[in-house]
């Protein structure tokens, strides 16, 4: 057995900091509104560097406000553990600040324990993960053109699924295989505006209802490529938009996510199929513009492997799965050994004041992951990258 | 045969009045922007008194600057012929303004000729007609609480169709039965905005896709009701309106047309059901707000037997529909005897700078007008009307 496995986090001491850092930028309803650079989120900034420094760690921001928290004076590689502290306007209270939150109370639980393993781990705050008004994921992509990522051994997180499937499958905890990739198109569809009123159906040519095909037809269209895959169609309007003239033009985004790169592809081809389909029957025409896609990104398979054995070693219920949503964990990828864990959503619900999670599955999280941390840095050390 | 029926307007004046009035706020794209109140629908107004002064008449403007024209000193009761010279924004420069500027060549022509019935006529413009800031009709609506409604006969309007039906079957001219009832919901779809990467589909409440469902399905669903009935869906908008969320909240406007006040009261019902067995297949609830309705509006039978007599008289091919278009003369018909022709818009096509007409069809159509006035005013005097 690996040494310190034993070690307890402390339930008090997490739960405390996590309610103390929900009511920065908390809302009366419950939620957060800590959206990236407001005031709330450099005083949590702050905060957080603060908590740090009462541990007797380090704490220090880069250039892009990151929040890195470590043993002074220790000399690194480091094992990144860690999440984001910014939200969505009305966001909930766990979406990234939990990963932080149990990020430090790994260490703290090390450090104070006296452990070696402390001296080589660094928890991090990411800025603007959430990318309100940006694309997201700004803190971590930062730090893969910083000179610090040479000196990381890799990164671990633990996040809220922000999804249903381990609360509807009675699973305590999930070890995330990958994050899934995001294509996005912004549709056009053209027919012509007309006068609702003297314009019999069969003479229509309805924007509004080629597009409307389209989104009732998207989930059995995607369900045949992969039965996992997911999409969505948003972002709606139609022009003229008026109640007595025909739609002559409904505009609309349609996304696709998959863990597949193939997958996707197909998906894609179909999704192209149905548009020009809805179109033809409306007597109607289209444009498809494709924005920045999102490559499908597999966590580390040594990552996923330690996180499994962890989610053992808690004996309680676990499964794999993949993540829909992007995290910091699949910026880093990119560069450096990255995996992720995942606690239960209640109700699937995230983005919203009604994120919660019980706080026995916060504190087992907390404990999987400085277990799972310990098992990768064994691991490293065993392998002789120390 | 009635006195005058073999009376010719001029095409001439007829068609260069036409082309004069287009170019009082006329667009270089052959459209015209004459919005009620602007800048070119006063000066329009004030250029129509100048042509009916011109003819040797008497212009007035009553307190909704309604334009007014007739034989100066002629006592009433008159027959009121005319229309609008009011546009959308964007609009053409037949809708409205043909109707008033045949009206005027018909009084003129009447009047050059020293026929008695110029005594029983009054053009007009009513002010108003389109309603882009207001609910329309603003002009006609005034009139029927103002005295002069007392001095007044009947109302005829002849106005493009705005719709594909004359077109489409050949004909050069209808008579217009009735205005159809308008009817119009604010429907509102309220399911579960949630993360579109991380919830599964079968476990979404999407209120853009229960709102997709409704308008597929609705024209089949009132032509089961009436097969020449029509309606709309637009005024669409989502919440969250944005990518990576599935809707939480959709809403648009449905609007219902048809001659038949029953035939709108089983629509509504059928619509309604509609929305409930969308928003149940995709776990979503509703509510429903009706707008204003618009009662179905028969033209007078009077009206009809002399303006079909007119178009029999013409020897060319013509029809009876209803309209699905609102005009002056629903309005006024609440008070007065008000009857209706169409003529054919080319490719169906109004409220846009590509309408058309033939200028033949044009000039007949103004030809019957008169044919059809004079008919009603010989009804009239042998009544003892007068």
């Amino acid at each position: 057995m690996v040494e310190g496995i034993g070690l307890q986090v402390s339930a008090e001491r997490l739960l405390a900091d996590l309610w103390t850092l929900a009511a920065i930028g908390g809302r009366p309803d419950g939620g957060v509104d800590r959206v990236a650079g407001s005031v709330a989120d450099l005083e949590a900034r702050r905060w957080l560097a603060s908590r740090v420094e009462e541990a007797g760690l380090e704490a220090r921001m880069d250039e892009t406000i990151n929040v890195f928290g470590r043993v002074g004076a220790s000399s690194g590689p480091w094992l990144v553990l860690g999440s984001h502290t910014d939200t969505v306007p009305a966001g909930g209270h766990l979406d990234g600040a939990y990963g932080v939150i149990a990020a430090l109370e790994a260490l703290r639980t090390l450090h104070e324990a006296g452990h070696p393993a402390a001296s080589a781990i660094e928890v991090v705050s990411f800025f603007d993960e959430e990318g309100v008004g940006s694309g997201g994921l700004i803190g971590s992509r930062a730090l893969l053109d910083h000179p610090h990522i040479n000196d990381l051994s890799g990164y671990l997180e633990i996040h809220i699924e922000q999804g249903p499937r381990l609360e509807s499958t009675g699973r305590e905890l999930a070890v995330v295989e990958g994050i899934v990739g995001v294509e996005r198109w912004d549709v056009t569809m053209h027919g012509e505006a007309n006068h609702a009123g003297t314009t019999p159906f069969h003479l229509r040519h309805d924007a509004a209802r080629a597009m409307a095909r389209l989104i009732v037809r998207l989930p059995e269209l995607l369900q045949a490529v992969d039965q996992d895959m997911v999409g969505n169609v948003s972002v709606l309007s139609v022009a003229p938009n008026a109640p007595n003239v025909v739609p002559g033009e409904a505009r609309c985004v349609v996304e696709l996510r998959s863990f597949s790169a193939e997958m996707l592809q197909s998906a894609a081809r179909r999704v192209r199929d149905a548009v020009r389909e809805s179109c033809n029957t409306e007597g109607c025409t289209f444009a498809m513009a494709p924005r920045r896609p999102i490559a499908p990104q597999p966590m580390d398979q040594t990552a996923i492997k330690f996180l499994c054995k962890a989610c053992e070693l808690s004996e309680r219920p676990w499964t794999r799965l993949v993540s829909g949503a992007g995290h910091d964990a699949g910026a880093l990828a990119a560069r450096i050994p990255a995996g992720m864990l995942f606690v239960p959503s209640s109700g699937g619900i995230s983005h919203s004041p009604h994120e919660h999670t019980d706080d026995r599955l916060l504190v087992q999280g907390a404990q999987v992951l400085l277990t799972g941390a310990l098992l990768m840095l064994e691991e490293q050390r065993q392998q002789g990258n120390r």
